[in-house]
């Protein structure tokens, strides 16, 4: 199995917290008995707006293409993560530019994608799609069926493997790896894991969509990808949303700290996919794929 | 303090948990050591689209408004709280009938709402608005500005009360309630409270926006509304989208048992909401209207 580069600097270090954290006062009350006056750092959330100019250079158009809630940090990764799992580029090569264009309070706001010339844009299409949530259809067997005519990477047939004691390690991992987390106590995370566990890269947000973009859109920028040969561990729960991005990621294992959702195990059941929740405590449930899972 | 129509008929009851329910074989893996395949319960998540038909009788239109992944179960409630907290109508008369119009495998997840003539709608700004969140600018200060260009209610000074034991035992009271997290251990929720802590109304969904949406509908509703005599608690953590539809519902005192984010905070202050986050084990944390909260 490949490594990820950033592992050939070293292990892996969660970055500087930064602008993704911020210091407020807050009363503690404790047993309704005491209270005291104390610092609270909490995780930052604010707008990123992503603008695209796309379209052949005679008529090359700019629009709107999304605002989210975001943790300001790796923007340009969530921009090429969002952009690659909504179906809007197949590669990073089809972005040929990014560049902030906010002004004053919101100069790191807002983000301008040029794509490559040879990229169409279907923004009527977008614009339904984009409505509340990614779903495609109006059924849940129909938004996994939409994937199809997106999705450009499948798992391998039960491959890779990966050992029950590896998995029971990962949320120990995922949690020392969270440098937003272990100030604020509230921030979503995804992580990518090779087989034998080890932490390879690890991205942070206020939105658990967005952490996994993030965690994408790295691997797209700076490979490998597709992410064949790795897990995904993500904090939170596990619903459709998650479940589709990795299905666009080629991910072959994905787990969570909590629950999936019903449409999260059918579709990763239709795409071959390892689903894994309640990850925790040195214990997990298989919802389906358990041929990738090692048991003693 | 009023006391909610719900009361009327008894202690609260959590509703059958029906069709929000599904039942999926798993492999349960303990210490990597053992392994034994069960059933469990996952809760429903389904797309939800909402048509409006709006516009004076001689021209009426019918467009898709939104699809968001939803868990079946209350969907009218849910539908007009999401219209009532995105501006679009301003109050349950706004709202002369919903009707399901999907076909066989989508027959309970399209959902036409007919919208009183006098409603105008404006399709311009809620395609923009509704891009991936309910942002409403490109920097936090601006989300949280044009909010008071729409906001109807807000929460009085300094009213209601509510004591530090009284909110500690909001949790139990949450989990208690929650019918379908009783058999997943997967699905949010969102609760009115009275100001003695005894719960008057609890939704639950995959989503946590959702779940907030379905309680304040439910309100629109039946009454009474706007919330401002009651406190409502979350299930997860607290982000602007959520402080944003209690202060559209004119709720005072918001809790959560997660964190809340930096501008959850800063919207609350603006707002004049009590906001408390960490909300468990006998403990919570105050970060804007302490003079809420009763301390012995």
């Amino acid at each position: 199995m490949k490594k990820q580069r950033t592992q050939s600097s070293g292990p892996y270090r969660p970055p500087n917290p930064g602008k993704g954290v911020l210091a407020v006062p807050t009363l503690r009350v404790v047993a309704g008995q005491y209270s005291r006056q104390e610092e609270d750092l909490l995780a930052v959330e604010e707008p990123l707006e992503v603008k695209l100019a796309f379209g052949p250079a005679a008529r090359r158009e700019v629009q709107s293409l999304a605002i989210t809630m975001r943790t300001p940090g790796h923007d340009e990764a969530l921009a090429l993560g969002f952009l690659f799992t909504e179906g809007i580029i197949g590669k990073a090569a089809d972005v040929r530019s990014m560049q902030r264009i906010g002004q004053q309070e919101a100069a790191d706001n807002i983000l301008l994608v040029e794509l490559d010339e040879a990229v169409t844009v279907d923004f009527n299409r977008l614009s339904r799609h984009f409505y509340t949530s990614s779903s495609c259809g109006v059924c849940g067997k129909a938004s996994i069926d939409m994937l199809r005519s997106v999705s450009c990477y499948f798992p391998r047939k039960a491959f890779p493997k990966i050992a029950a004691q590896a998995l029971t390690g990962l949320p120990e991992r995922l949690v020392e790896g969270q440098a937003l987390f272990g100030c604020t106590g509230g921030i979503h995370a995804a992580a990518a894991f090779d087989e034998q566990g080890q932490l390879l890269h690890l991205c942070e947000d206020v939105g658990r969509h967005n952490a996994l973009d993030k965690l994408i859109g790295t691997a797209l920028r700076h490979g490998p990808f597709p992410l064949r040969e790795q897990a995904v561990m993500a904090s939170g729960r596990l619903s459709f949303e998650l479940v589709q991005k990795c299905v666009m990621a080629g991910v072959p294992i994905l787990a969570a700290v909590g629950a999936p959702s019903s449409l999260a195990v059918e579709l990763a059941e239709q795409y071959g996919m390892t689903l894994i929740g309640f990850l925790r405590d040195g214990r997990f449930n298989i919802y389906c794929g358990a041929e990738r899972v090692q048991l003693p």
